[in-house]
């Protein structure tokens, strides 16, 4: 978009642009400094009808699109360094751009990531937002996928299901829930994730291997113990509801199968050796943010069991989220 | 687009992440070891019916996509370390897919620049490719276009036009040419840019400020002289035209406004001080780059100025190129 590009840089994004490295986007890229640690990448993109709705507002379209990559970067026990924002929308506007810039600095601001650069890009389609985020570790130290280890202990933090519900009422679907305000926490988990930034280090420090739940927690386990040649079983009794979870599941016990597999937890998974949990339970107290112990890594090949308490396997139709 | 996505990324786009630090795109993040450099962010999307044509053969449309963000590496002075890819489409169709992804393996190999992770989603709108790319620079050698100084000489690689004049063709113009080889060859330039990496050293050691030209020779440059406070002079003659551009100009002379002015050149533009001119244009000729001197950088605010033999300004009703 060159010349409305440049005003709309000028005056929507340049003040989001507080780190030095970006050179207030009047240059070509942008500098990070890495001063000798690892640079850990992630790139997440989310579309207007696809990962968000249309009429959502822009200020959680704006958390959302860095939200879900600051995600990854906490799953990775990383510390972010900064962001570069792709924006391919119709039409300039100014009622939909200047909340989304305010919400973009707010959350930049409060993870501690700014925006280092970016491109704008006029588009006949919907909106789209990609985001490529940056974070720091020591080298080395970045936490992966593959490395779940036989007997570890299976942790998630947060509330799990409850986005699912939540895009399940804003598509009109109703379910259970006569609670006004319970209603509109899941709205509020499916369109404002919160990426758990302050677990990192923990994660860093003790898990052997962890990823962040965006597409269902059964489909990522899948994922995950298949990169690290392991299997896993879940207890269904174990995984963290909300209080508005809770309450759909009384009332609807089969949604059990749909809090496991639905999209846009952005919590994190992790393994974590049994000699290390106590220690990382400390941490995550010390970082406020809640953990739970959902099950255990073992030894096989076989996708991730879900059994009840009664260690009956729960059926699933599918593990995970799907767009197409 | 989670399962039909990971089929996806397996065939098409694991041969591209030859880098360890792609961990073979298992993950939901890369490592990118700096090793005390900086790192060099730049990031630019290209979009289906505005930035390349809907039916622009799919090998063109990945090397473009990615060549578009090398030749930014270049004019920083930066050696590529890798990307990371946004694919937005609306179906996966191997057609299209297959050329593209071994377009893209091809040009990653031949710049020494791969695939470290990415990220694909459905999109009902036209296809879009974002790009980000990284490059190393020793610290703090980046260089930035806010820089250039009163005095030094301007420089640009290759030619310049090509490109408009080859979109003018594309778009049934017509233009001056009868000639199909020429005609093609301007074609060509429009679909495929040639980063200029292998000046990226010698735009390092020598220039004061430099940029790649995207948006049009003369607006480009008037971004660089704005941000250093600076204007410029540009001899019209001593613009490097291609052959075909030259015969195009020959017939039609008015468009010389149109070859400074046009998009998607993907050359160079540096400010060179005087006295390290010699030694650029020597370090240009052993990295098989031809340079050209097309003015000066002087003082003042003005925007730049295109002379003729005679020292008349040239009149410019546009500097750059609009997507709007």
């Amino acid at each position: 978009m060159p010349s409305g590009e440049d005003d709309l840089i000028t005056r929507y994004f340049k003040p989001l642009a507080t780190a030095p490295g970006a050179l207030g986007l009047t240059d070509d890229a942008a500098i990070l400094q890495a001063g000798g640690d690892d640079v850990v990448v992630t790139t997440d993109a989310i579309v207007a009808g696809v990962h968000f709705l249309p009429d959502d507002p822009p200020d959680t379209v704006a958390r959302k699109a860095l939200r879900v990559n600051l995600s990854d970067l906490a799953a990775k026990g990383a510390t972010p360094a900064g962001f570069v924002l792709t924006l391919a929308l119709r039409e300039v506007s100014e009622a939909w751009l200047a909340p989304f810039a305010r919400a973009l600095g707010e959350d930049a601001d409060q993870f501690g990531c700014p925006l280092l650069g970016g491109d704008t890009v006029s588009t006949p389609g919907p909106a789209m937002i990609s985001v490529t985020a940056f974070g720091r570790v020591p080298r080395g130290k970045m936490v992966r996928r593959s490395t779940a280890r036989i007997g570890d202990v299976l942790v998630v933090s947060g509330t799990i299901g409850d986005a699912t519900l939540g895009l399940a009422i804003l598509k009109g679907e109703g379910g259970p829930l006569d609670n006004d305000a319970a209603r509109a926490a899941l709205i509020e988990r499916y369109r404002v994730p919160q990426p758990r930034i302050a677990l990192a280090q923990a994660v860093r420090e003790h898990a052997s291997a962890a990823m962040d739940i965006s597409d269902g927690l059964m489909g990522d386990l899948a994922k995950l113990c298949d990169v690290s040649g392991v299997s896993a079983i879940v207890q269904a009794n174990s995984v963290p509801l909300s209080e508005p979870g809770r309450a759909w599941l009384a009332r609807d016990p089969g949604a059990i199968a749909r809090l496991v597999s639905g999209g846009d937890d952005y919590e994190i998974l992790c393994a974590v050796p049994e000699n290390r949990l106590a220690a990382f339970e400390a941490a995550a107290r010390s970082a406020g943010v809640s953990v739970s112990v959902i099950g255990r890594i073992v030894a096989g090949k076989a996708a991730p069991r879900l059994v009840d308490a009664g260690s009956r396997e729960i059926p699933l139709q599918r593990r995970s989220y799907s767009h197409f």
